[in-house]
């Protein structure tokens, strides 16, 4: 196969597409997501037995259990993917919004009005309900799309895209507008990431090198999500009811999650005050602290076993752990937690605990991150937690889109002028 | 000098003092400005001296008439450039603003607030006001500047850097706020548009071939400005009022601007009718028409001299001609049009002339362009005339800004949440 010509094809396909998605009703869209819906239920059975040729090859070739699990489509995967589509279609339409309308001394009204982006390609791992989700949020920003899904679940994702095709010919869309690359030559990738002609925006979905060497490598915009070393900064005004139980739901609730905490901070002078419940708390749930100086003393003297207990180094304060494990660092203030996180943190999530008007205020303002929140855990960083309806991904940019994607995300706004005429003086 | 040290120097300070600019009021971003715009007035000999000494130069390396121009300072440019400040200085302050606040079922309110980039890269030509300009408007939207303009002007650029730095030290801001590259090396430019650390965005000033040449090396993300190859098309409901009038202030007002229009298409129902009168309008003002056959034909039954009619070739439906000359193509109706702008477009700015609501919404909609007109004329494409107050540039991109970039495009909304001591089920 020819990469260059293979990839400018789908290049040129998707963004005819695009022209006759940008111009779809909302209707027409629902229709394709309900019946790519409909046409998953209806082919379960090939869709198991494609994902089993995948699980089979996968085994073959001694790829590991956290892969296979990944990889793995059961009927209530299924089923998951097929309401995640009708999901989609219930959610407002974003695109033709007009906003801000104002009338100018010249007589014309300007606003703006939201429009897809135009082709958008999705790189991402083992999960073959990706295919389906990607699709859908794609399809209903408006948007053609480019899936290139991991090699281990191409028959999956070939499996899953001609439902999605079914459903496109049903409503009467271009089978075009949703395309999976049918190849695993890595060249691909390469070529459909510089290809600005015909690709408008990289969505990467993957571990972090996957993100680093896309990003390295686009010539297209890329909204990318790379870690999440998130914080919570304990402050000398916190409301003592609401320490213990945002830390915990912080860190313990889920530790593989990029929303997860993985460092706090204390102010000096509530220190002793509150670490005693907290490592207890920590104990609990089997979570290492990694301390500074100060905050490993005050732990000790609480009891806190040495097991649990590791002096912090440098690197630690950056670290996403995605584990049982904390970074613990006591603080003159707020003006030194802040400084702190705007040079550790990641920018994804961070949240100060205080009943302090001010300090709560000025944390909200200064510190440089997609989320930043006040007496929450930072485990709500998230699309559905925000009300957008779905997510396809979170973003830890700051150019277009910040914190977690929704379908607003997939699309810009242009500017339109209603005039009667008028002419430029 | 070690390039590599002295930009690594002034990106380490651009981004320690975006952090105090962050957290500035408007009343001291607005005092800095203000003394800025004084000192400017002050220092009016100065000024004139630098840039007599860089005029100099640029005349003894043979330099031709056009950068000479651009690069002269006058005392009207000077008090253009010190009222220029003030007029930023009284424009509202997009940072901090918080928007659409909304409870969600967990109790926790999400909302948006708007908040500065960062550290903004501008890298201009020989224009040296656009030092001032530049450095207004990123200060006033909370950003650190690095502002790398072109060599001839260097010394022009550090009399008025003298002047920003003592505004900045008047109101009590990092004098490292912005910072002129003070190295003609090109080596510079290359590092600022690979240093995502200390740089969150570049915003490229000048010709294509500049634009062209920092889009394809830059590791950063860059909001720039392709050319301007804009449309009219004429439907065939058009208002004969309001034809000629729109056609020949698109294309006639300024030859040079990117929101010219550079190409007319009309419906073939009546072409015959409206082309006389735009050929006889065009004629007056000494404007090449390049043609399509049937326009072509129809032109010359017109009596439109031969002198000033050419047939187009496929390269003109995509020229940006910047000069008297414009494209003209009959096409068979909407459909047709769209799709040429489409195609042809560079997605600057497109207008059409229609009594016809539903057409008029379908260009509206499906035209694929920063900003799109219903009967006006193509030069309105402008921030003043769109009210943002000021323009740092028009943005051919689609993600992030999009057409005139103000103040908003130079900030990016972060999430917010409110809680109250919530945590996540």
């Amino acid at each position: 196969m020819d990469i260059e010509l293979y990839m400018q094809r789908l290049g040129r396909q998707a963004r005819a597409a695009s022209r006759a998605l940008a111009a779809a009703s909302t209707h027409v869209k629902n229709t394709a997501l309900l019946a790519m819906a409909a046409e998953i239920r209806r082919s379960r059975d090939d869709l198991l037995t494609a994902n089993d040729r995948d699980l089979d090859e996968a085994r073959a070739a001694g790829l590991d259990a956290a892969l296979i699990d990944r990889l793995t489509l059961s009927a209530k995967g299924i089923e998951a993917m097929a309401s995640g589509l009708e999901q989609v279609a219930a959610l407002p339409d974003p695109v033709g919004e007009i906003s801000d309308l104002k009338r100018r001394p010249s007589g014309i009204q300007v606003g703006k009005m939201r429009v897809p982006l135009g082709v958008i390609g999705i790189i991402y791992e083992a999960r073959p309900n990706v295919t389906a989700d990607a699709a859908a949020l794609c399809l209903k920003s408006g948007n053609a799309a480019i899936l290139r899904g991991g090699k281990e679940a191409l028959h999956s994702n070939q499996a899953i895209a001609a439902c999605v095709r079914a459903g496109l010919a049903t409503a009467g869309l271009p089978e075009t507008s949703v395309q999976v690359v049918e190849t695993t030559d890595r060249a691909a990738v390469g070529r459909l990431i510089t290809m600005p002609e015909f690709v408008d925006v990289i969505v990467p979905r993957g571990g972090k090198g996957l993100i680093e060497r896309i990003s390295r490598e686009a010539r297209v915009p890329v909204i990318k999500h790379l870690d999440g070393n998130c914080h919570v900064y304990v402050d000398s005004d916190a409301d003592p009811a609401k320490v213990v139980p945002i830390v915990e739901n912080a860190k313990t609730q889920r530790y593989g999650t990029c929303n997860t905490t993985e460092s706090l901070l204390l102010a000096e002078s509530v220190a002793a005050h509150f670490l005693p419940d907290i490592g207890h708390m920590l104990v609990k749930h089997g979570v290492e602290m990694r301390t500074c100086p100060t905050a490993g003393a005050l732990l000790r003297d609480a009891g806190i076993p040495a097991s649990l207990l590791t002096a912090a180094v440098e690197a630690d304060w950056s670290e996403e752990y995605l584990a049982p494990i904390i970074s613990i660092k006591v603080v003159a203030d707020l003006d030194e937690a802040i400084a702190h996180i705007n040079t550790f943190s990641s920018g994804h999530t961070e949240a100060i605990i205080t009943e302090n008007y001010t300090r709560a205020l000025r944390f909200l303002r200064e510190v440089d991150s997609a989320s930043v929140m006040i007496n929450a855990s930072t485990r709500f960083a998230d699309g559905f937690e925000y009300g957008l309806g779905a997510e396809i991904g979170i973003s830890t940019d700051k150019i277009h889109a910040r914190g977690p994607v929704g379908l607003e995300g997939l699309t810009s706004q242009k500017w339109i002028v209603l005039g009667n005429g008028e002419t430029r003086a």
